[in-house]
């Protein structure tokens, strides 16, 4: 890239130094929450590995509803949305259970 | 809670110490996750109160396809699959969106 971070963020010549600076924090945060992710999908495609191994079902409805409680009550002690937490880990969980299914049907001893 | 970690966890006598195990890293990582969603949040907030200050517009479509290109980018290079890594920074920054048309429609130059 030959332009430089502030060049590249503005878009144009308007954009107000304090945006610039804050959109560098939030790219800072979003690299670690990808980061997060991905550490989060490698320990839970093991899970799915286990579960298939095991015979246990790819969903878990006992263990999600202590996973939505918890982070909700997260949520509200660092004063974000205990919805958005709730719709966010739900979001994940989703996904996850899309891997597990996936791992399951290709699992030999089925 | 009276419960040890292991008997929450378990539901169940049958559920495998290593399956117990992945799910208490998966709840750290997930409480990670909640805390940084905060921060961005906080962040974003401010985003949206100095947009409305300056009559800038909610969204802005170049700033967000540039977000989506880097994460999808660092998502490969992090083994995290791009399309979710997309679906995710879609599904936050339409929270956010969200907010800052909220911050916009309550500031009083409008």
């Amino acid at each position: 890239m030959e332009q430089s971070g502030q060049q590249q963020e503005q878009g144009d010549r308007t954009t107000p130094a304090e945006l610039v600076r804050l959109r560098m924090s939030i790219d800072n945060m979003d690299s670690a929450l990808i980061h997060l992710l991905a550490e989060r999908f490698k320990i839970t495609q093991r899970v799915g590995e286990l579960k298939a191994e095991l015979d246990l079902p790819p969903a878990d409805p006992a263990r999600e509803a202590r996973q939505v409680a918890r982070l909700r009550s997260l949520a509200e002690e660092s004063h974000l949305d205990p919805e958005f937490a709730e719709k966010f880990i739900n979001f994940v969980m989703a996904e996850v259970v899309r891997h597990h299914r996936a791992i399951a049907e290709d699992d030999p001893h089925h």
